[in-house]
């Protein structure tokens, strides 16, 4: 934790985790977490650690060309995170999450979900418009996430495209300006997915 | 924070906000609350805070004309608040979350929920016989907030009317004397409404 | 509080009330509690309070035959307190919450529901063998609560009765030997509940 | 608590208690918890108890032969957790609790369910992959635990089998290397069922 940056970005990280927590988005040891620290580095939870009892021991530096900057082995699922930073230098923070609605959806989506007439969509910076529906990406799961970010990461260059997208079977992946900002739309998108979800369930 | 009443303001719109956001009711930035200070002005939530981690620099004052009391800027949706402080100075507190059952169910609707034999009608001041049903006013959402404003306003007069509205794909609006009042108002409407989604699901 | 068992008592309800409100069991200023004191008297909570948030002054003693014990106004629903400890010297707590499964349920069912194959009837005193149903008893609901105790009252006398009732629309009243054994078995029954309603859910 | 691992194993108990009690898992008295203290003995949690409210006098020492090591009566579901102990000398903590989801599944369950496609099938040493289904399996709930213990005991040499499994109408066992691996797969699992509660409901 040399970087200057690295205890606030710890900060941010580990209160994120205790959140996603008490939301029941990180069960087990799923999910992963950065933070920017600067135009080569991020700092990011460690490989099969609780997300909701993180301490600053349980993150580390990783280079944005996928070099560990100390000892600890990164999360498993580093070079999403790091394609996501390479690509668009105002990104500052990755929040990966499984929440029930994310799983269950995308388990049943094609390769979109189609998303409109929310007032929340505005957190995710579209809009709210029932007639202006906003498109967010499903990919397939894969093992291989090297393999799994090259699919994904073109994509991303979609002009409508919304600053988040779900993995098949296992959660949704968001990011933000900072943490603050990646937070609050991971919590405007869960929120519309929870939404999408009730409205599957038949109604009379 | 010169006024008088604002520091007692500042800590019922605190403890709301953070109550509202354990209930999962203010996601993302979503949700703004106020409090009257006296015939001219309330407390207000600044835009694009989250409400679960509300401080007193995240509130200011404003003129029930519109005017702000000092820097900062209110919430985008202070006109829906200024409208109910000035129709009825029995208003003390206005409180507005996002909830899924009220987005949800607000999508569905049209112009008007129908509750009946709930007991917890009676905390919305209306009655909990089976055959008395009150009618919960839902309005098409529309980001021109002062045109939104101005088109609820007239509807309030209705004699019947419960304290409080839905808004289509954005949330619900409830007031009451004071803060107390008015988030017992909205933990009694908010259980309501989960429990009419509820029954909504087809069951045998 | 001048009781000797009155501290005691104000603490059980005080953390009941607090449990209660985490799990959404008695939004508003719903649901209330008590705690029998002595052969002739016991401990309620006032009316019109939120029980998330008791302190010793929400509380006040009522003598059995239903006279206030100093100054305040009881619980409304008192009556139905009273009917159960003067029936039965054993009966150490009342609880009553307003759960959404409860609410449901009971606008759906008829003067009864019948509960099989649950673990957790083993907790209110019944089987858990999937060939031996319990029988929960279903009232109407009646904002003179006289009426409706000298209506519930009889039917408490049946030998298979579970230690608790619905009242349509309006929640749970269930009892114990103390708080403690009260707070377990409504955990118990909220339980069952929500996995009745879980179950009516069609599914393919 | 004379053994050197006791406070250690005492504490993680408590521990995981309230964290089950926060998800709901332990309603009433139910669920139970114990880790292993040596080859010979385990930690476990006395018959009765809320498992949201453990301290040391809630707990007591086993033989794994099921001599109580001091005053107590142990947990009625002992049976079962000895049963794990003696079968694997790598098991040193199995946790019980009920959840809604696994009680509804498993009453309407055959003698196993079928999981797929989860990415949080890996926290339970299974596949992630749509076409590795991992099997779950369901046992008939029986108040004679030791028959019970008997009749689960063989089907655990299955080598595909999860560490886990369901007693009807009951809840989910688990069991790890300790109680963070027995935690971790117990919240991965209990997601899991969630996920397919879900999908049962009819969706159009």
């Amino acid at each position: 934790m040399t970087h200057p940056g690295a205890p606030a970005a710890a900060r941010a990280i580990i209160a994120a985790g205790r959140r996603c927590d008490r939301n029941g988005w990180v069960p087990g040891t799923a999910g992963n977490f950065s933070v920017r620290l600067d135009d080569a580095s991020c700092l990011i939870t460690q490989s099969g650690r609780h997300k909701g009892f993180l301490t600053e021991a349980d993150l580390m530096a990783v280079g944005l060309d996928g070099s560990p900057r100390g000892p600890g082995r990164p999360s498993n699922e580093t070079p999403l995170h790091l394609a996501l930073y390479r690509r668009d230098r105002a990104i500052g923070a990755v929040v990966h999450g499984h929440s029930r609605a994310a799983t269950v959806l995308s388990m049943r989506a094609g390769d979109a979900m189609t998303l409109a007439g929310y007032e929340l969509l505005k957190v995710l910076g579209a809009s709210p418009d029932p007639d202006c529906a906003a498109s967010l990406a499903v990919f397939d799961n894969d093992q291989d996430i090297s393999r799994l970010a090259a699919r994904i990461d073109p994509t991303l260059a979609a002009p409508a495209a919304l600053p988040g997208y779900l993995i098949r079977g296992h959660g949704v992946y968001v990011w933000g300006s900072g943490m603050d900002q990646a937070m609050a739309r991971l919590e405007a998108l869960e929120f519309i997915l929870a939404c999408e979800l009730e409205k599957l369930r038949r109604t009379e």
